[in-house]
């Protein structure tokens, strides 16, 4: 299958490029950026001097011909862009017949009033919006395969969802907000130059208190209230979340270890019991490690990912290998 | 005054040393390592090249005729050692009639059964836990300044006491447990060798959960049930706390704002509103900056320290200045 | 005295601005930055949170009536500006007969043709170059003190002169170039938001190879050929120089460590004869340290600085101390 | 093949480990630590998690029936241990036939005196020396796979020759001694703890002045004098080396790229011209990058590896492939 990538000078999209580009199934046939990018047309490894050998393809301006070309020569087709800018591209490249993977947050919640709220623009095809398969794959895979636009989940929500889906499934939760507290290393900030990334000015501190777009996210696909509260950390890749769980009374660790047995034989899922994920456990490799201790009602969950891989780029192929049927894993597993 | 640091060779008992040394009315007189210290008689600028021409002093072992020399011309005795030997190394320096400052936890909870929960060790001297003056400066001062001993408050305590004692001095809070997410540098794990702090190991990971020391060090010098979670972090100095609360119904910014200005006139503490407090705006900064942001009954309090300051011996410095009836900030404001 | 600085919201601005602020003689008037500047009228304190509650002044536009501000008030004015800024501020503020002090390169080099060639561009004032005092404080401190503008000199000229004038001087040089490797922390390269300094994107690599600027500045003034290659590192803080240096025939060691006394007595040098200097050593201290060691005729020397200390602001600073007849460390040693 | 590592719970044995259980042709039968290391019996995946699901093997202790369960299943023996673990266990592991690859310094240098000089012990096997193959992949594969005693080069100089050789097969240099300025990152100082691999500790300094043992490996098997200075870095892979070479007079830029071209088609080296490699470039990849600027008769080469990969278990890999008739790159290329 052909894939072309648009947005692919950012941190997910060349990410998604080297999958793709070492994929056994998969061919990477055109990356794209904007018309009007500082980086139109110099090779990607230009760019990624890890990947000189492997992405020495230029970056095409996204022209009107460019769009040709993609109709001739693409089956699938990624969109590593702003929001805004993959709700534009999406509708497009489906009446093109292409399936579209897109890693923005465009078509990941529920309605037109949610984009206005968290996004701050309004919609520009909300009929879209329940047509597009959210792309959390170890949960939908079946509306995944089958779909021809998929929203990929979120690098937070990611993480989030693995690890509380399992008890929500088993009834395990009351009502009490869940507590997320999650830090992401630079790369989930974007390749954009901003005094915010700039080497000397990170430094762990929170972000988007009460109002960051992934809060919603996580609670429309877990059907629960969560208090997620973000913030920047001192390291390039991986998400860690601490998550504060109110569990039902009478509750036993037996209970909740056995919830999570729904997620044992997913192979990017690694169930680490009452060990404790970490970031150096998950950078550069594929799954979500979910470790979690209880004491009382009280259950602390610890759910650690990659944010360009099982937050980005590695479960965009994930879907990618969903729509063509083959395993989870391909190209992922193995590769790191 | 004369002051003498025993366990001079920690990241604690060093930078203590270093402000002595800096502090315009103490003369630093000894500093002392336990006698099997490896680092016993080289300089404590062998080990620490940046005080360089500030600390070229020999690490003393404590030896019998250590204790001699500290009778005869100490004013102030530091402890910088371990729990355990600060407890057995107290009631010596007490006899000896000199002011003890104990920046281990040693003599900072209650009871001789909290010491066997906690510590895991019996209490040795439990009739002198109620006669040292806990060393939280802004809320103890005249209990620390009239005492012979002073246990310096914990790292983590001193951030979460001061973001959340005026909260509940205000009668904002309610019963229900507020949650502590806590992430210190690596200096906090001391300056001992081991695989845990290795520079290719050191990962944001939380450690302690349910358990740490620091947990009921917190609820009892502020009397309310917390869960305290601790994580290690990738950098070498500071904590930087995200404190979810729950407030009483009705209770408005404003009210908040108010409980805090309790705090509007000490020195070392910085108020920053809705500003959001940041590792880097307190490395190697003597302060504790407290910001929080409300949304309906839900408070997020994010408090930072250096803990090698303000978490140990920046406050244990203030305490000092406290003893001499000097200004909270002597030795400490501008220094850095 | 006092002072202002011009283009104090950059990291020797800003470094500058503090010293100055906890300094005993002198007064922090004003801080400006260009009319065009984003941070307009942001505080200080707001770019930079560590110095809350230090420098909450505002950064002024440099319009005409801030000149006008500035000749009413001020006795020194710090340009921490670019090159080419630098050079037309300059003889503005010397005419309203201000000191001046120079951080930038615009008036370290000897020529016109030496702007021309390592900084493209024409220099409109080369009258004032053999006026300027190089601000290499402990080799031109009769020059600095007496001088209305001096040129501070380059964070890597500053370290790499300081190891190697005292070989030149003591003449046990051969005429075989000296080749230093250097790397500097990213704060050298400014705090302007770019990819090259992106907290992703970092990563120790060399620059600049045969034509940086602080090349010739070496040569000029140490009066012998150097291959200077600078490196960018992960750190923040400091510079580092491995100088590779060819010794005539028979020099002893003897004779090096002797060469070296002529700083023996410079209370901001530090000899630290065959042991090493590190970045740890030195960053947020405003010392060079110096060290060496020999084999048959090939000496390696080790020079270690903060380039934001005493490769920049530090240095500043001991200027303004040498006009004012005070001591170099007045204002610097004890104050970290 | 069978393989076993023997000392595979440091860097480089977990990183051989990982690659020969992700390669096509081999099998990783067996991980052996010392019978006194700590981590006996742990799995290889309790101390790199992020290997979990992929080296849940155990680190069994290398006893008697250790060595029979050896000689039973393994063809290939990896030896990641000391040197002299090394220089002893190679010959027991011969005499069982096995093919044996030392990543360790024991069969690298000429004779013994060489070990006594720059390791400073007496080699007991003197003898093995000249029939140990050394293994620099692009260079001596024809002696590579032939051998039954593989000394796999050191990091250091893996960059180095890579760096020189094609200059000294092109007779382009001068006699004048090459200085080779390099850095590594902290795994090449291995994971044992120590204060100097403490993530507080680790800063940019040069170690090992005028005495490191990879300047004589560097020396024996380019034919040519140098001046290695390694230097520790702040960031946990790789090894840049910044290399000052005197070109032979009116030699050009053109014979220097043409010198090159001898590595041109090797798939593992990377040659970037006048581009400029770092560590970003190659860390996590199995490549040596190399890029050269010249100006008159100086020429600087820098050179890059990842000093786990192309420094250690990678080009073990590659002189394992070499062995078996592979191409290089099978189970190298791709997988990262």
């Amino acid at each position: 299958m052909n894939v072309v990538i648009i947005g692919a000078s950012g941190y997910s999209g060349a990410e998604l490029a080297s999958l793709v580009a070492k994929h056994p199934k998969l061919i990477l046939t055109g990356c794209y950026v904007s018309q009007g990018s500082l980086d139109k047309n110099k090779l990607l490894s230009d760019l990624y001097p890890e990947h000189l050998g492997l992405l020495d393809q230029p970056l095409l301006p996204l022209s009107e011909s460019a769009f040709s070309d993609i109709e001739n020569s693409a089956d699938y087709v990624c969109l590593c862009t702003d929001h805004k800018v993959s709700v534009d591209l999406a509708p497009r490249f489906l009446a093109m017949g292409k399936k579209v993977f897109d890693l923005s947050g465009g078509y990941r919640l529920a309605s037109n009033d949610d984009y206005v709220t968290y996004y701050g623009f309004e919609h520009q095809h909300p009929e879209l919006l329940n047509q597009a398969a959210y792309g959390l794959a170890e949960w939908n895979s079946d509306a995944i395969a089958a779909a021809q636009l998929v929203a990929v989940a979120g690098c937070y929500p990611t993480a989030a969802l693995n690890a509380l889906k399992p008890l929500q499934q088993a009834d395990l939760l009351t009502e009490q907000t869940i507590i997320i507290n999650a830090v992401s290393g630079v790369t989930g900030a974007g390749r954009k130059a901003s005094i915010g990334t700039h080497f000397c000015e990170v430094s762990l501190a929170p972000y988007g208190l009460f109002n960051h777009r992934h809060g919603p996210e996580i609670e429309q696909h877990l059907g629960h209230n969560v208090l997620f509260t973000p913030h920047l950390g001192n390291f390039p890749r991986g998400i860690l979340e601490t998550i504060y769980v109110q569990l039902k009374p009478n509750v036993t660790i037996e209970q909740v270890t056995q919830a999570y047995q729904v997620l044992a034989d997913e192979p990017l899922i690694r169930l680490l019991g009452d060990k404790i994920p970490s970031i150096k456990g998950v950078a550069k490799q594929p799954y979500v490690d979910i470790g979690w201790q209880q004491q009382g009602t009280q259950l602390i969950v610890i759910a650690a990912i990659d944010n360009l891989l099982k937050g980005a780029a590695g479960q965009a192929l994930q879907c990618i290998n969903l729509s063509m049927g083959l395993a989870h894993t391909t190209g992922l597993k193995g590769s790191f």
